[in-house]
């Protein structure tokens, strides 16, 4: 049986906790972190807070293996007098969206090898997608990221916001997502990119300007720019 | 029976084609548009060419309804001297990988109750996703579909060289590709947004920048501001 506490009832600690809930050999506990007066023991604590929380809720807590979720915080920024780890689920959690852990990759660093075996054992009973991720390497996958998802999901936004402009339902761009997301699996994305700017084709790049607000204009022709500068 | 003529052996005519092709109530034909000198009788032309050529290979036809497949040309840009319409899948084609039509939506224009009648037929041969769609309106869905695909597919490309300089496997990043894709169709996508950006979390932007070409940064800087501008 292994002890897991977490700590932190946000999106990530509480998707976490329901899902180690489910699995007879452990025995997992969910606290706030603003309720770390009386911390029960644990073989791990893994703490899910707001990255700024880290080094202060660390700092608090003295059981003997403490581990953090973050993308962007380091190993050191652990400030538990024990030791520590990194429990990296890469994912992007939301409280109106279950996520399939099945298919989340877990980054794990930790500084011993039994520290990173026990990570190993506990991402394993999520998902069979486990990668030995340094600190520094987490950084860039971090921002990796922030490209592949938080910027996405803005052009996206984008693309809803033309949608409605025009009377157009959004939902008519959903198989298009899907199908770009779905092709880099099969095609690196250097290879799968199409469309005007990587044809040069200037009369459809000044037409789609045309029809664009100031904002969105800026956008479209930086990221031109930029397609055609790679090619 | 249908009898339908493809004209344009590029991606878009050729899967088109290979589609038609299994269907008993249709008889398909597909030439080359370098091919124009007997041209053989049809209900429907379909001229599946890049936009700069549809009108010189249309001015070529004298078939009664020649329609084309581009989501950035009007009707007007057909320059046969009969019927005419548009019959634009808005899906990503590229030779390498094969399109699932079923879940391809079809946006169809015609200038006759009895030639929409017709595109509602042989789209619905493909896909149940059939859209009544305007020229101004397909001008819009192009433009928005430039940001919902070739820009995305071009910050997938960022995200693996960032990935490729600290040797980190792209394909880490695929599940999150995938959820982002995915969340959309049960958000919109400005309730989706997250990430450091739209918290305002200044220290882990700085962080970033840090990491990135200066090219990469212009991008980086210009989505971040956009994320704030809208929230």
């Amino acid at each position: 049986m292994i002890s897991i506490l977490i700590v932190g009832k946000g999106n990530v600690g509480t998707q976490l906790y329901e899902a180690f809930k489910s699995i007879e050999t452990l025995n997992v506990q969910l606290i706030s972190s603003r309720d770390l007066n009386a911390i029960p023991k644990s073989d791990v604590t893994i703490i899910a807070v707001s990255d700024d929380a880290v080094a202060t809720v660390s700092s608090q807590i003295s059981t003997d293996f403490v581990v953090h979720t973050s993308g962007s915080v380091p190993l050191s920024g652990l400030k538990n007098n024990t030791r520590k780890g990194v429990f990296y689920p890469l994912q992007t959690f939301s409280k109106d969206k279950k996520v399939d852990y099945t298919q989340v990759p877990f980054c794990i660093e930790a500084t011993t090898e039994s520290d990173v075996k026990l990570l190993e054992t506990l991402a394993g009973f999520l998902s069979k997608k486990i990668y030995h991720i340094s600190s520094e390497q987490r950084k860039a996958i971090h921002v990796a990221a922030v490209f592949a998802n938080n910027f996405t999901n803005h052009l996206y936004k984008i693309a809803h916001d033309i949608c409605d402009t025009h009377q157009i339902p959004f939902e008519i761009l959903h198989p298009l997502i899907n199908e770009t997301a779905d092709k880099i699996k099969v095609l690196p994305p250097a290879l799968a990119q199409t469309g005007p700017a990587i044809r040069k084709d200037a009369a459809t790049i000044k037409n789609h300007l045309f029809l664009l607000t100031e904002k969105q204009q800026e956008i479209y022709t930086i990221l031109t720019k930029s397609i055609q500068n790679d090619a």
